[in-house]
């Protein structure tokens, strides 16, 4: 196989960077921190725009667009937003290039100074509200419930493709609600659309939970979160849902008159998924041998590979393969026929492991005597020769099946390495030693928090709401806790 | 009606943006020269751009995403390119703001300033020929049939919602080929992708020709384009496909081995079309009520209105409605019941007609009692009432019938309005005028072409594919002509 990769063992980062380069989804650019993403990678970001887009949809929303650029004062609206966001983030300050005088190719035009820099959005909370200020006046304006598909920039220090980038692409959904038990209800459903695209979907356990305070985001009340775990035991956040109180409406003047007749702020929510969930993806279930994709996610379902000495087994290979091909496709399957003839079947079938196709379809001669086909599972490469007779509700029951054995196998492997630890060591031994998600009691202060951060880089993921709430001492400070919350080293 | 328009005889001009904001489709956001796209409006947007990226597809074009960013120095490797484009830009200079030390918010941090400045992506030939570069070594890795749906910046002084606005939404292809000869296959093949989604679904009548030298795409060797006529007589350029030669591949030194192992520059195309095409439609169809859309593109099909006395009417009204309603959604339409009690049905018909929907249907106690249905088509406004048994394909029928008609009506009006002129004089009365295109002999030169545009403010829209070839004299000059070109004053 020409494209090995880094075994898991070995290196998991070098893995998860190999497969992301050698699979062709994504590649580093020319400016720094921002990833191409290639095709076979954008694709499967089609299907999870499509599937998440649906689901908004279904749940009442619709789309807009808002501008990329910010002015810069809207930042300074609300104080704690401004010093989550405003700071890391790309600034234009000027309109124009000119041709240099002293031949020197084209430079900055300092005439065409902007009066007020713009930044480019890290999220548009205050654009939007911005806007909404005028599109609110009574009860009869709301509920508000958008959602925009756009692109984002966050100067980030330290990037890795799909999981970190200065730009990246993302949905932000932004709601507008007469009252705080709507608001809350809409916060609360949009966690769960998250959690059930991520279980159903992309086949990936989730925790839904609530921020600490020092790791909401920045201008909520309360953020709610989807957290999951990867192969190496960290914890990947995949989505949040904030339920935002009245803070960007008192900070935008945001107000409106109630069915009673009384002049109130709007309660609001925001909620967002990026392509981190591509980078959560290769993560959760991809191997040695390259990515697993969930069928439900995959840009290719099947692929069908012939098996041939020569051009005449070619020729009626090629036939029998057209017909499972057309087949497959009648019932909504894509499928992919790879008849080259400048390859081995041997490097065809790394190279469709490595692209992580769910099944793998080989005839031979000996199948179109037999009417059979060679099948092969990604997920557990197992193969098996079935009949050509039903091969289509044969594939189907085998995509579905690997659907679910790479849910209950990231669940499994999620449950091995989850542990309640209640004493300091045990904590560094789960965190530290082993790798893995550890539910330990906590005191309730940022402090606490900050220190377990410092000494072993574990953060509180989520405070969870299925969990033991029984009461206990803090892991650290040993003082009284009132219920055990979920720590890990995260992504 | 509250909401009422300037009318197009009054105004043409304020007629449009009347309508864009009245029909809730875009406003002017805070930031200068960029729009807010309304839920309305994006809806319109998404159906153009889920019907293209089909197209596109059929066509055996994938999706991909590139940076935002483009270093400054890209930007000087092709001459006519940085001419074009580079000047007129949003210029990010800067990585961080801070607090500043005066107490006065949030201010740029000076030490935090980019060794390079980065351009924000007016389009996007500089940043993915440098990342096709490291794609292409041989002939096996062509063609790259790439489009990517973005968003640009070009720094516009004077704006126009949807029609010429800073930031814009677009999808770009961009392409690379062995030979000459399949780009410029490809070149056309976009061409007529554009053409055939034009008049089939937006139902807008093109002409389709090539670009002059002064006209054409900087970095071009050849622009192609589908010209449109609006209702005040002025082209609206649609969409525009470039053969780019070798001018890309030379400036970013991408070369590639051929089948016979010589090394060449790989030959390019792009094409594009953006935002601007919902102003089109607007134009194009729209009258004093309000929207006319078509049926392929809208985002409602039918309108349904209770025309009712009394609580106990609109109960049995609804019921009727909801079942019409669930037929109409089984057939694929998009289907809105405006059961509101806040509203009077006169109001409800003259807000949908603002909003385009193409079909209305009213029931009243009469109609129950009847069977019957109300219907109304939006660009005739004609009244008919119609049985409520097979409705659906009533409907279905009549939509096909609006689609035909609007686009029959434009077309005629562009005959109308199109005349051949053989002196300045009859030039002059069409374009400054009567207003229309004026098919006219030009000399060849790009001295004439400047000063008819000086004199008039009208340009060549293109040497169309179908004209008069005839040969004869300029219009201007008197100097030999070899063909009739297409002139009129553009959006």
């Amino acid at each position: 196989m020409a494209k090995e990769l880094t075994s898991r063992k070995e290196n998991y980062s070098q893995w998860y960077n190999d497969l992301v380069i050698k699979a062709d989804l994504a590649e580093n650019s020319a400016v720094r921190g921002c990833m191409v993403i290639k095709p076979y990678g954008y694709a499967i970001w089609e299907n999870i725009q499509q599937q998440l887009d649906k689901m908004f949809k279904e749940t009442g929303h619709v789309n807009a667009y808002f501008p990329l650029f910010i002015p810069k004062s809207f930042f300074s609206k609300e104080a704690e937003h401004v010093e989550g966001f405003a700071k890391e983030c790309a600034v234009v300050t000027h309109y124009r290039l000119k041709n240099d005088e002293h031949g020197k190719g084209v430079v900055v035009d300092e005439t065409a100074k902007l009066e007020e820099e713009l930044i480019i959005r890290p999220t548009s909370e205050t654009i939007i509200w911005n806007t909404y200020k005028n599109w609110i006046q009574s009860y009869r304006d709301l509920p508000i419930l958008i959602n925009q598909w756009a692109n984002v920039v966050r100067w980030e220090m330290r990037t890795r493709l799909f999981l970190r980038t200065t730009e990246f692409l993302w949905q932000e959904g932004h709601t507008a609600h007469a009252t705080k038990e709507e608001a809350i209800e809409e916060t609360m459903k949009m966690l769960d659309v998250y959690a059930i695209f991520a279980e159903n979907f992309m086949a990936l356990p989730v925790i839904k939970g609530v921020k600490t305070e020092s790791e909401k985001f920045a201008g909520a009340v309360d953020t709610y979160t989807i957290e999951s775990m990867m192969q190496d035991g960290k914890a990947l956040q995949g989505g949040t849902s904030h339920f935002l109180g009245q803070n960007f409406a008192r900070a935008f003047d945001v107000k409106y008159l109630s069915r009673e007749g009384k002049l109130d702020y709007v309660w609001a929510t925001s909620w967002g998924v990026t392509t981190r969930l591509v980078g959560a993806l290769i993560m959760a279930h991809s191997d040695d041998n390259g990515l697993i994709l969930p069928p439900k996610l995959a840009p290719i379902h099947v692929v069908i590979i012939p098996i041939h000495r020569n051009e005449e087994q070619l020729a009626l290979i090629t036939e029998k393969a057209e017909s499972i091909r057309k087949l497959l496709e009648s019932k909504g399957l894509k499928v992919k026929y790879d008849g080259r003839d400048t390859h081995k079947p041997g490097w065809k079938f790394a190279e469709y492991e490595l692209k992580g196709v769910p099944v793998r379809l080989a005839i031979g001669p000996r199948d179109l005597e037999n009417n059979t086909v060679e099948m092969a599972r990604r997920d557990t490469l197992e193969k098996l020769v079935v009949s050509a007779d039903g091969i289509d509700s044969t594939v189907t029951q085998l995509l579905d099946a690997i659907q679910e054995n790479i849910y209950t196998r990231a669940l499994k492997f999620r449950e091995a390495n989850t542990i309640k630890v209640n004493t300091w060591d045990e904590f560094r031994e789960v965190i530290g030693v082993k790798g893995g998600f550890a539910y330990a009691h906590w005191d309730g202060t940022s402090e606490t928090e900050a220190r377990i951060k410092e000494e072993t880089m574990a953060t509180i993921r989520c405070i969870p709401f299925n969990g033991d709430t029984e009461e206990g001492q803090c892991v650290y400070s040993g003082k009284p806790s009132k219920r055990r919350v979920l720590f890990a080293i995260a992504y």
